[in-house]
């Protein structure tokens, strides 16, 4: 195989979606899996809940693979702007039941201006801040009950909320604060709403750490999640997921050695791992990756210490002489961020009992056809 | 325009195209510009010596797509792996006059034994490492003798070396020190190669802040650079591009506020802007870039501070309260590292004064028809 290449282990992403699955249907919740960590119409089968079918998408271009994959309920889940509400019309038009996020009077504003009264209308949800990670209203904000009102002719489908910082972990313990937070928060917006006189018929709550580490239900209908389906050392060492069930890793060759300093250099750089350092501020310090053999046996200590272009370099976490790997050795090397490294890959390379498939991943923001 | 989007200006790229060819053409050296930079068969005009096109590239792929715009002298800057061998011999077949990098002799053992004897022979490269930053050997290691003598059939194109700590600076006195260090063992090597009967026709070296900051010249033969084509904070940061010389910038909306945090929310995260963040350790770090208006006049302490997957969050260096800027708003952001942020994209909206041409960058690792 020419390297690097982006290996999807698909027995593992198939075991982390049915075990997700499961844990948010005991639950008794809908699960709206996220689209952006696989972003690969192949991947759906093993994340999407068959019996009911939803999709979280970051992107506009994975709403086209989802709607083109038969999934019509998608909740795209960054804040609305004025360049994608043609966009928007067009998926709607085509058949997407699409709803899209606003936390701001301004966006109410636009979309009903665009859409209210047109044959095919986008329902609206609100964001939710819970935990001042990123945007949306607190849940006792005065503007929430304004936004809703401002949704002239469009449905209010719902509140979501994301809790970010529930990566910041540091254990299960952790997270279920967090999930706790998020459940409580959105509840108390839905019930504000509810009071008013709206309609709330989502409850939408989750990341992998909360899903994984629920707190109460309080009145949320609803989860999301999405790099607990290919695991990542960072879900890892939050006990999202087991360091074994990681199925994403980057194929890469032994091009030299710097025997004084210790360092085996690979032909996988940043191009292919990404930036990421996520695991920096955790117990266990990966650098830009754990390194495993061919096969995907893990090395104890093996890391990739520096990330160049097209260069990776490989040393100890403790300083021991790496391990005797000649030119030409092939290496996995599991993610930080699952998310991260498969975005800077075109294709999977699905590793099945029966062979090697390509799967091509969706790429870049906007729906085919759009004037990019 | 569907934001995000990367955006190139042609007139930036030509003016640092020009300024560098000629600084090297003073100096009375060939010039081998980078391609891992723009990676775009329309920027190559901009970069290229046209009395003598020469190109260095950090993959197969970009290879193939100079090969595709007529430029036959490639050098192939990243040590070679064994399953790129296939590859090479197809680019031969198909008329490149391709050089290729070594710094073991497991390497020059089996490019001689796939190519001795053949029709098509790739040129070999030894790589030199005069600054510890990377591959090569040092210039006064005695395998560098032991590899060039055991090139069977194949010829030694000469050495090659690139000054990669040039990148730490601090300043252009710095960047002068380092180069004069890579000038210095480039040279050295070579001549250790020709007293022992080698002839060594090129002695390449380079990087964009050793190439703006030269030494003394000493044997070389050849400069390469790359990111000063289209110039980043970090690059601005090291004076080898002045701020208003980037070229690369990425258009990002503004899609909400968090007033209470001084932050303006855009959706431009990781995905549009990269997680490069290689101003950290210079005197300016500008955190995941510089914030500009849709004109590119840059705002004085406006940067984006946080970069999730999809969305970005900007604030101010200095806690001053952040401009007023709508809901829809477009801005540019300028870009830590261009390789990094261009790397993020499949195009450039490339801005000239007739208008925005769409210009596709080359993707991947692999040349077309090789088995990935």
């Amino acid at each position: 195989m020419f390297t690097p290449a982006l290996l999807l282990n698909v027995a593992k992403l198939e075991a982390n979606g049915a075990r997700m699955r499961k844990a948010v249907a005991s639950r008794g919740l809908d699960f709206r899996p996220h689209f952006k960590t696989a972003k690969c119409i192949e991947a759906l089968p093993f994340i999407l809940d068959p019996a009911n079918p939803r999709l979280t998408v970051s992107t506009l271009a994975e709403a086209e693979a989802g709607l083109g994959a038969g999934i019509r309920d998608i909740l795209y889940a960054v804040g609305v702007a004025p360049n994608k509400i043609r966009a928007i019309g067009d998926l709607l038009a085509r058949g997407a039941n699409l709803a899209v996020l606003v936390d701001c009077l301004d966006a109410v504003r636009a979309l009903c201006g665009a859409f209210s009264g047109a044959n095919h209308r986008p329902r609206v949800m609100i964001e939710i801040d819970t935990d001042g990670h990123r945007a949306g209203l607190a849940p006792d904000a005065p503007d929430l009950l304004a936004l809703a009102g401002a949704l002239d002719g469009l449905d209010l489908a719902g509140v979501m909320t994301h809790a970010g910082e529930s990566y910041l972990g540091p254990d299960p313990e952790g997270a279920r604060a967090y999930a706790e937070r998020e459940a409580q928060g959105a509840s108390e917006a839905a019930r504000r709403l509810r009071a008013a006189g709206h309609a709330v018929p989502i409850v939408s709550v989750g990341s992998s750490p909360t899903a994984t580490f629920p707190g109460g239900t309080h009145d949320v209908t609803e989860m999301r999640a999405g790099v607990y389906a290919l695991g990542d050392l960072f879900m890892a060492n939050l006990g999202v997921v087991a360091p074994s069930d990681i199925a994403l890793s980057c194929l890469v060759t032994v091009i030299g050695h710097q025997i004084g300093r210790n360092w085996i250099l690979t032909d996988g750089g940043w191009t292919a791992l990404s930036q990421d350092r996520s695991t920096a501020n955790q117990a266990v310090d990966w650098n830009y990756g754990r390194v495993c053999d061919e096969d995907g046996n893990q090395f104890e200590n093996l890391v990739v210490v520096k990330a160049n272009q097209e260069h990776g370099i490989l040393s100890t976490r403790d300083g021991t002489p790496v391990p005797d790997l000649p030119w030409g050795s092939r290496l996995r090397i599991l993610p930080n961020h699952a998310c991260a490294m498969a975005d800077q890959h075109r294709v999977f390379h699905a590793l099945r009992p029966e062979g090697v498939e390509v799967w091509r991943r969706v790429e870049g923001w906007a729906p085919t056809g759009v004037d990019t």
